[in-house]
């Protein structure tokens, strides 16, 4: 039998994600990462407690990495490791760490084979992508072979989405994670409003146990979608039940 | 003939957006918002600067409500103003401004013949809806009549993307704005890093152009997006005449 007490001695570990770009700003791209690694670090049990998107700018990245370091376990970033110059993550990083910069002869030797496979020679905007701040690990991408970097709690991975995927799947295996978070959902076909009583006796009840309402309109009809959030499965059956319990005592469902 | 100082000397109108919901944050719902904001905020001149997702949490929301307000011309939220005990939006920005909230009589007005009509009572859960902080004005929201609002620089808006649509439509003739954001976009069958060079020479000849480079793939081809924005027509047309004949010299165009 789990008791509460198991669930609150349990170590939360935390993330913030920042993702870096002038281009999701001016809303000529469409961030498609915020969504993934979200549902990612959900799974592993990594809870991401905040998201910043900050434009290609040294003194705002800096400012973003330093303010979110300190306050969670981890910080991702995504956005500006290209070979251009508007892509300023790394040599913001070793602003924010204090730390040198300067090309990496690991990330060199990664990089160089696969170039020279392509017939490409690995000029001064290519070896640009493997500048990496002193103390890094590289983290792995096997799809256009320029590494990520994990800078002490500080993990920078690329903006496209394929191959912030695969840097992604490469950093996971070195992240501490706590329990997954488990959801139950139950579905009134009643507007918000008129679930909002049971629901919050109920939160009152479980107060470790988050519980959201989403409405949504379907066919002209309001209902309402009700999500229960825990790392403790008894505890989360438990808090189901009893929410289940008032609303059919409701007769809301 | 335009030339730089008119450029500079033009007030910037700027803006910070703070989503609010545990659902982006898990995972569990995908935000559909960000961009909808950002293009058009773009559209009528007002330059979106920072984005952050935060919690459900009353000491989150007035944390980042109180940093942005200071920064930015205006801020904007969206989501936590429905009549569910997670919905603390209105509440937060009261403590945020140190102003009192009560049921506001102009918003139960507003919503009182809309729920008649359909024959549902004004129950708390709904009055809790029509709570505005105090010294705000009502932001009108034709869709389901609970109306967002305005206070001093923030503008509170719903989560659910159609409602949040029609609240921004109508805070959009209240707003200061300032000359819509001008682009063009140069494509170059080439990766990005051989482009870099001839970008990052021509940026230096016009530094108050902003120019982005995204790679794409395509039919397992590199390639790169030369994207340069202004609000100044003249510069921006001169800006991308340079760059485009630099590519050309090098054979890239």
């Amino acid at each position: 039998m789990t008791t509460a007490s198991d669930t609150t001695q349990e170590e939360i570990v935390s993330a913030a994600l920042i993702v870096i770009g002038d281009e999701i700003l001016s809303g000529r791209t469409k961030d498609k990462n915020i969504a993934y690694i979200a549902d990612h670090l959900a799974r592993i049990g990594i809870r991401l407690s905040e998201v910043r998107i900050v434009p290609d700018d040294e003194d705002r990245i800096v400012a973003a990495v330093n303010a979110l370091r300190s306050a969670y376990t981890y910080v991702f970033t995504t956005g500006g490791i290209g070979p251009t110059h508007d892509d300023i993550t790394a040599d913001s990083l070793a602003k924010a760490f204090a730390v040198p910069i300067d090309i990496d002869e690991r990330a060199v030797a990664i990089m160089k084979p696969h170039y020279e496979s392509r017939g490409l020679e690995l000029n001064d905007a290519r070896l640009r992508m493997a500048r990496i701040p002193k103390g890094a690990d590289l983290v792995n991408n096997p799809v256009s072979h320029t590494p990520g970097f994990m800078l002490e709690n500080v993990i920078v991975m690329a903006g496209i989405p394929g191959i912030m995927q695969v840097m992604l799947d490469a950093v996971t295996p070195r992240l501490k994670k706590g329990r997954p978070m488990l959801s139950v959902t139950i579905v009134v076909e009643r507007p918000e409003s008129d679930v909002s009583s049971a629901l919050r006796q109920t939160q009152e009840s479980y107060p470790d146990v988050p519980m959201g309402s989403y409405p949504y309109v379907k066919d002209g009809r309001f209902g309402t979608q009700l999500v229960l959030r825990s790392t403790d499965e008894g505890v989360l059956a438990d808090a189901a039940e009893a929410l289940r319990a008032r609303l059919h005592a409701e007769g809301l469902i």
